[in-house]
């Protein structure tokens, strides 16, 4: 198998919505792609002196690079993404709290009547060798090394209904979901709305907590190697994930244990439909064996992951085995 | 003063989103003008017998006639539209279940494993001589007579950030914000996000209970008589209402309380703004002397509205009396 | 009729908590009583430097007067609590901001890292000629009068499965609901759990907003003249309210939606009980017709009722006529 | 070291509440004890044709063991109590579904019109030798064998506030975390608010998924080996878990999200006091390191916790070692 072509981000490359923007490039479906992304902050914040809220203007955050138009991928359909490789493409990472938003703030919903929380700017170094971020704190002298682990926190297509969302947004077309499931090995599987599907990326994240608890991750650009397959005329009514050894739904909803519903109801379906379970029997089988992983706390809406053991299913292959074709792409590369 | 010219609802100039489409006409600042709305159902339910779900087609569902380019408005003005008259255009209206929608029922988001709730659908009778609407029950032989309430459950602005969203959606630029507040002799406020507005409207009621309970009001073709003004420079963050006698902040949010926190937050500083009160006091104000009230609990987000009377703000006179310009068109009508 | 026997609020009659304390009257159904209450800062706050934090302690705060044995009440009866007169007890009330408590800041569950917004206490004159309550600003020279609207923010019995729950929590007993519907000439319906069903009351509010946003209303001692019924054998399983016009459900959780739901769900099934509709159609006319009023939406659970007119339902009598017999009480008085 | 004494479960022994009851028996700290548990069907269901709502009386459901006077525990103190070993007490396990509960079904909270999901009981085998527990579906002919991971849904002590809770309620106190992190080898930190804290405990599971999905994991008897200390003059907010390897805050609220938000502000406090870190830098580092895991969606309120390593936090030792001391009782047991 030959390099991947690269495409790079650039002005002319990334944009900040989904849907609503003409595609940059094709993607053929089985043919690795590199794609180069940057961070949320489209690369302003360059030292922890950098405050994101005066060298960022919104709606310019979170940049993703695209849109891909996938040939053959037509409204119905859903498509597969894979992600073969993810490699921050910087040393450093930067991290910051940010006026009214995150976790433990208020914010533009809920709203309160307190000033912003201070706004600080940390960096982290990334040793790839070592596979650590290191995290310095800027209140005093204190530094702890974190492992890395690289994960997007935004993948979308163009959403339902004509709709156009800004790329900060979540939802069922993918979008800043947010969640350190979404590394590389793992096949993401998006409901196709327009011709083409109109794939981006971007929000690489060295690592990120559960709930991205203050907003921000660790914020890199990203070298991401992916791949890409069309399961046609299969519908797809949640983000979906799967690894060699799990496959999960994510949720995207408030509150949050509407995230955890929407997201255990959709696997409640692909487990009966995977098993031939009834209804009753595979909400029982979750109920002790699913596992739920808090994707973000802070977006416009929340996500979780409803997740399982695809070896309690009986060597279930959904979505016509996609994964396992995409993931054997990663496995004959020399 | 003339009649106002008539824009009617045809396939040409409803749609189904705000933003993404381009403007069927343009309106002058302080001159009304008529528009005729369909019904959320785009007028394909017409007996009892009609099911919504088979008759209508996702996601062809509240069409907004418009979007109308009003002249002169610019990014960073807020948009007032002042609602002159409501009238039904249909001697009856239509409400109906619909599969996972509403409030007392398993939905998307709010997921079960129940089956759908039955679908029904009931015909009112409008009595515009008596004001008032005939419930009739489905069944058994119960009728009872409801004011007439005549109400626009969806006006909207382009939203900002490129994005386009549903009509059947509602956020900081209005959309289907389905409260029983946006009567004739109301004037809405919104934030102009793109040149010219491009205002929509659509989804009128006949009568709505708080909350929207089933999803579905009584839903009716309208004519709607409005006019706009634009209050140059002035943001707005969420849509706000003023009548000869309130103001009021509506919150439009996941969960339901966040809906009402920011509907208060933004009242008070609202109220701040227009008293000199300082945050505080005016938080105290309202605690005591404000108005809750709840639009909708059904659709993407939520919605309530936070009210004080403006005779406790000591001759308050927002967006620079826009309000009583726009009022005194309808008093001044022959 | 001769003048009611007072029951006056010492410290002797007043607790903290619903269940878990022994009677210190009883009632006899049909007879009217009066009972002083103190305000939910037990008297300790005299002026506006008497910051509640300081001069209140944890968990003296929200006394109620009781408990009244109820003579006959049994478990699986409901208590109708008849308000005949609510008079405050004090020419003067106060308000406060209490540190992270409200709707508007970070709270113990609603967690944020923001210090406590300033405590501040305001003042309130009350003119009982004028029936007016007048609020008086902190920050700046600014008055305003305010209907007087006196209303109890918490009525309830001993909760169920032998708990004890502190006087500021609501639930299904009722207890701190803060609703103002909660006023003179409203019969409140308590399920009965414990013998005697251990009625306690406290929290006078000279009047409140809706939600209670800073989470205290203007708080006064309150001279109380109620009369109580039993309805034998008939559960309750949310608080309901009656007045001469209108039957209302109270739903009492978390988030605010549940507290919607809830509210509608019971009040779903009275209107089916009252009218012989069935459910689907009970749920459309209450789509139509339902009034939703936020009671609180700032302690430990929030609270919403459900409303409609009785004049729709047909001369519905719930209760077997409980409140028309324990208004008559108030209709005969000299 | 001898044989801990057994208290078994016993009708004198087990009650369904925190607080309001007589303890029976004394706790010494740092010595070791047995405690016998039921189930929370209080073992009444014994066939897969038991079913719950027929063979169980609410509110005789969940019964815990105890309550415990500690020796030395005042309010004020924290109690620490280390699960030393936990081994289910019977060779099969029960789960069901019940009558409105459960995270996917309308609940008395999160009312809907739809009728109960239907009834149904699993029976779970459990082979201790192989670390088992057998999933066999109801439905049809499907079996498939899960990781045996026993833990505690229940262990709490009296209320504050002269509260008396429902055993199946979680809050400040415990109680119904339902939480998987409550395994063998871990300590629970619980804020004591009564002289003696009055422990109590139940509610075991051979295993349970994340959100406790249905609202029943496999039920078993437990046999429970313990051991607590007193932490005196150090009060605790929120729950707190200690393993060898991590610490970690219980956020027990609804909406979901603030179960989220409790925890990790918790967890906040505590890595600031832990490490001399100031707020935000603490902030940081759980944003990028936290783990958040889901306890239950399903109960009265719901849980998250929070978690951090302790080796990224400089050989932090909360509450004075007291995790290290208990957990040196296994290891020096025979």
């Amino acid at each position: 198998m030959s390099e991947p072509v690269l495409i790079d981000a650039t002005a002319d490359t990334v944009g900040y919505t989904f849907g609503g923007r003409k595609p940059i490039a094709t993607l053929t479906p089985g043919v690795p792609v590199r794609v180069r992304t940057w961070d949320c902050f489209a690369g302003k914040v360059r030292t922890v002196d950098d405050l994101p809220s005066q060298v960022c203007q919104f709606p310019y955050l979170n940049p993703v690079t695209g849109p891909f138009y996938v040939d053959g991928a037509r409204p119905g359909d859903t498509l597969a993404v894979h992600l073969i490789s993810l490699t921050p493409a910087s040393p450093i990472g930067f991290s910051c709290t940010f006026p009214h938003f995150g976790a433990l703030t208020g914010t533009h919903t809920t709203a309160m009547l307190h000033p912003a929380l201070p706004e600080r700017v940390w960096q982290y170094t990334i040793d790839h060798g070592a596979s650590i971020v290191r995290y310095t704190a800027r209140g005093s002298a204190y530094t702890v090394d974190l492992p890395l682990a690289p994960m997007l926190g935004t993948v979308g297509v163009a959403p339902a209904a004509a709709e156009v969302r800004a790329s900060i947004v979540c939802g069922a077309h993918g979008g800043n979901l947010d969640t350190p499931l979404l590394q590389a090995g793992t096949t993401l599987y998006l409901p196709v709305s327009e011709p083409g599907a109109l794939l981006a990326l971007g929000d690489g994240h060295a690592r990120q907590g559960d709930g991205e608890l203050c907003g921000v991750a660790v914020e890199v650009p990203m070298d991401v190697t992916l791949a890409v397959e069309i399961i046609s005329d299969v519908t797809t009514a949640w983000p979906r994930l799967e690894t060699d050894t799990r496959i999960m739904s994510i949720g995207v909803a408030r509150p949050l244990e509407d995230a955890y519903r929407a997201a255990h109801a959709d696997l409640v379906h692909l487990v009966t439909d995977l098993t031939g379970l009834d209804e009753l029997d595979a909400y029982q089988l979750l109920s002790q064996a699913g596992r739920a992983h808090v994707g973000n706390v802070v977006d416009t809406d929340y996500t979780i992951a409803a997740a399982i053991d695809k070896h309690l299913l009986d060597g279930a292959q959904p979505y016509r085995g996609a994964h396992r074709r995409l993931r054997a792409l990663t496995l004959e590369r020399p």
